[in-house]
């Protein structure tokens, strides 16, 4: 087994939350509610296209420091119009931006979260803000141990302040962090500092068409179908 | 009932954990296994008083940003020669410093955030290291929904960016936050910031001879014996 982890960081949208199918099924009831007539599968699809272009303007200057809740608030008042989302009120708009704090975990995440958390600090190491993940953890019972993200490095991923400042908050060498990610970029960019890897499928975070990350793609340290395979290969 | 309130931040050494009676009663186990014979009650009381000059150091740019970690160990090495610590090997000099990391829980703390948690986003807003008050949730089952501490805004408190940082971390406005401390002052400033307050009494954090901080001395929102009572009064 790999030795001398002490810490793990854990990329949150798609490796811990399902993102998609969480925000398809909240979305789709609160339309019912509303009466209102929308493709929410293409609504949430088109919504996160939205997620890393609005990273990459804060990560290059041509905007200030911006929030995912404002990142995706912009998004979603440019796609208002289209999808008839522009005659709800502010209030409506707002519980409809606020959805990214309500996603709920995979079915394996809380409880491979809790075996890991008696051997290790476990961390978010995410671009969501800190009230996004603090409010999703509640909601789906994450036990993180510390809430690490871009809007306290003011960094988003993959800027290296943000896995180096992680490590450093954590107390930690970069060897002694394992970096959890669905997504094999996340973890070369974790293993150009350092970190150790540990890679989690998630076959169908995009849905059932998903082409990418199907399998691991780099010599990580470990490669698991899930929280409670990564807890067992870790010893926890 | 006070209403309004959406997220709690916690003062953590003293207000939380009991900082005083963890250090004496930790490195007295320590001297005894090493048979070193040490008043430690004078020890860790002198070690305490190097916190705050510190600190005042890093705020005025006397001192680059250092942790609380590197606070303490400077203290440490400048102290170890009259205690007789200095023919003790690094690694003991670590375990001795790390004592930050295990402080525990005043009997009320975990129960009265396990009620409050289930109503509001509770946080610590410390000056401790993240590690350092992860670790010592971890021991003392304190269950934060996040850590916000000085080095998250590499400010320390009393500075403003840290109460204003915490409140925007948590995605509230300053007056749905409320600052719970064992401090006057730090409510004092909590308020200055538009922060609801609440008080709740360490009587014996400095020891039995304690002469600060015996009452609220001020217009706080809340004035409470122990977490318990807190919770109580915010409907918890």
């Amino acid at each position: 087994m790999i030795s001398g982890i002490k810490a793990l960081t854990f990329d949150t949208f798609g490796t811990v939350v399902d993102w998609r199918t969480s925000i398809i099924n909240d979305l789709s009831a609160f339309g019912r509610e509303r009466g209102l007539d929308i493709d929410w599968t293409a609504f949430t699809d088109e919504w996160k296209t939205a997620y890393k272009p609005g990273m990459d303007k804060v990560r290059t200057g041509a905007w200030p420091w911006t929030t995912i809740d404002g990142i995706y608030r912009k998004a979603l008042d440019a796609m208002a119009p289209r999808y008839g989302l522009d005659k709800l009120d502010e209030a409506a708009l707002q519980h409809i931006n606020r959805v990214w704090h309500r996603l709920l975990p995979w079915p394996d995440a809380a409880a491979g979260l809790a075996r890991l958390k008696k051997k290790y600090l476990i961390s978010t190491l995410s671009n969501g803000d800190v009230d996004m993940l603090a409010n999703m953890a509640k909601l789906g019972g994450l036990p993180w141990d510390a809430i690490l993200c871009g809007q306290v490095f003011r960094h988003f991923k993959p800027d290296p302040e943000i896995y180096l400042g992680a490590i450093e908050m954590l107390g930690c060498k970069p060897h002694e962090v394992m970096m959890v990610a669905a997504h094999n970029d996340d973890l070369r960019h974790a293993r150009s500092h350092g970190m150790r890897t540990g890679f989690v499928v998630r076959p169908t975070e995009y849905g059932p068409q998903q082409k990418t990350n199907l399998q691991a793609d780099g010599p990580w340290d470990v490669v698991a179908k899930d929280f409670g395979e990564l807890a067992t290969a870790l010893g926890a």
